[in-house]
């Protein structure tokens, strides 16, 4: 379950499917950051991938920037890759993001690193909504609405100040709240997309999307 | 080939396939952009969504928030949608855009407009090279490189700056370079992902994705 290779340089990093949210955060060069914050979900990226990311405010296929999975019939799939040219035709990485396991499993993914030269870990008492100064990740926590923001010290600061609450310290691990796996249904973790219930379900599959499922 | 609807507040436009991309920009609102420059390239929306978009130094599946198209075996696919929820599960928006028309025909498209109070529309004598300050569309056009920037006025006027070169009025229409087709290959129009020819062809495709387009 480890992280494979971290280029600072050209800000991506690749690790195995079975590598931890944290592992990745442990991983990370100084002043970059990928896409989902410092938590641990059940299932490592392979678990989080499957479910289309958790927390972010952006669209988080575009952070993918390829995938190595094993389709339900077998297959090896090496979709996307480094260069732009691969990430913008025949896409195989975009529909994998947020399948819900339908079209298998991560064996390896290259995910991108975003700078910031600050960051902020807050929570404040309440439920979620929007802020008006949007956090790279919001979410609500039991009583709690958490943000995770980064980027230029001064914006990252503007949006401490406006969001209020209190600093969380270090990172949290959620994987105790879902025993049973982590899937959508009435429970106490919210983000922007869905509420996460501990042995929760998929949500229904579009029919064009179950023949890419059977073919794949 | 009308433009259907434009929502300012909501910041989305939706049109269908055959709408022409300069049709487009005549119907937004004031301070707001598609994700494409002001020029016109062939076959209208279904053209630039099927070759993935032209000139964007951006991931442009991102900005493409729901998809109704006709599969080659005559379905008929609603895909993604106006809520987030839509946007990350079960997608097949992205698979679309870059297929070259292997999973069939645009009927209508739903594109995020992002919001710009400046603009400023460039071209300068050289190849194509990524300038250290990056425009939204950056693209070779035989021996000139053009730059379509939008944004905070300060941060298009740096652009327009550091750019150089001179300032295109009005807009362009590059059709009349494809009397047979616009496909990949060695051409007088370039951007970061290929270099476009009259009569190109597409690029080749993975043997997974040829599973997805018998299947669709």
């Amino acid at each position: 379950m480890p992280v494979l290779k971290v280029s600072a340089a050209d800000q991506y990093l690749i690790a195995t499917g079975d590598t931890r949210l944290l592992e990745v955060w442990e991983a990370l060069p100084e002043g970059l950051f990928p896409p989902f914050p410092p938590v641990e979900l059940p299932g490592g990226l392979d678990g989080l991938l499957k479910r289309g990311g958790f927390a972010q405010t952006f669209f988080v296929g575009s952070e993918v920037l390829g995938l190595k999975f094993r389709s339900p019939r077998g297959h090896t799939i090496q979709a996307g890759g480094l260069t732009v040219k691969n990430v913008q035709g025949y896409d195989l990485v975009r529909p994998f993001v947020g399948s819900f396991g339908a079209l298998g499993d991560v064996l390896e993914a290259t995910l991108r690193l975003r700078p910031g030269r600050a960051s902020v870990f807050v929570q404040r008492k309440g439920e979620l909504a929007e802020p008006p100064h949007k956090p790279r990740f919001l979410w609500q926590a039991l009583a709690h609405t958490c943000a995770y923001h980064f980027g230029h010290p001064l914006e990252v600061e503007r949006f401490a100040q406006t969001f209020g609450g209190e600093e969380v310290r270090g990172t949290l691990d959620y994987t105790p709240l879902f025993p049973n796996g982590m899937g959508v249904g009435p429970g106490h973790l919210i983000d922007l997309r869905f509420s996460w219930a501990d042995g929760g379900t998929r949500p229904p599959m579009p029919e064009a999307y179950q023949r890419l499922v059977e073919a794949i």
